[in-house]
């Protein structure tokens, strides 16, 4: 493995992984007053994106690390339109 | 250009352009109560890895893409982490 396939899969490894606190945190308050639900909302659909172009050019590492941030994104946004609907905010 | 080409330009854009709607609503309300600091710290240092990646394997549109969402996710750090200090929050 080359220097910069290493840099490539820890880049991955960080912004997937990133979205576990985030989703530890909305899951405990249940608070996403400060959430952009627009910004959940086209985070989400792009990460399907990901998810689908990483099937067709059947990479792996696209497949993995976007199923996780699809799952963890769509919590997050699950609890945001949960919020919008029933709390306002 | 192929299908699958425009498929992996729209993930990006989606995910890149989803970060705008965040910046703003944080940049207008200065709340960044329901952000979570770890998940901006993974995903700033992410980016950046992203970026330098990019970088190294001369790909322009894993260099802009991240350039943007890196300018970004550093302001919105930086607004979590200036309340983090000040305002407890």
């Amino acid at each position: 493995m080359t220097s910069t396939e290493i840099l490539g899969y820890c880049a991955a490894f960080l912004t997937t992984s990133s979205f576990l606190p985030q989703a530890f945190l909305t899951l405990k308050t249940k608070d996403t007053h400060s959430l952009s639900l627009s910004m959940y909302s086209l985070f989400t659909m792009g990460i399907l994106f990901w998810l689908i172009y990483g099937i067709q050019i059947q990479d792996y590492a696209i497949i993995i690390a976007n199923s996780i941030t699809f799952l963890l994104a769509s919590m997050i946004l699950g609890f945001k339109i949960y919020n919008v609907i029933y709390k306002q905010g």
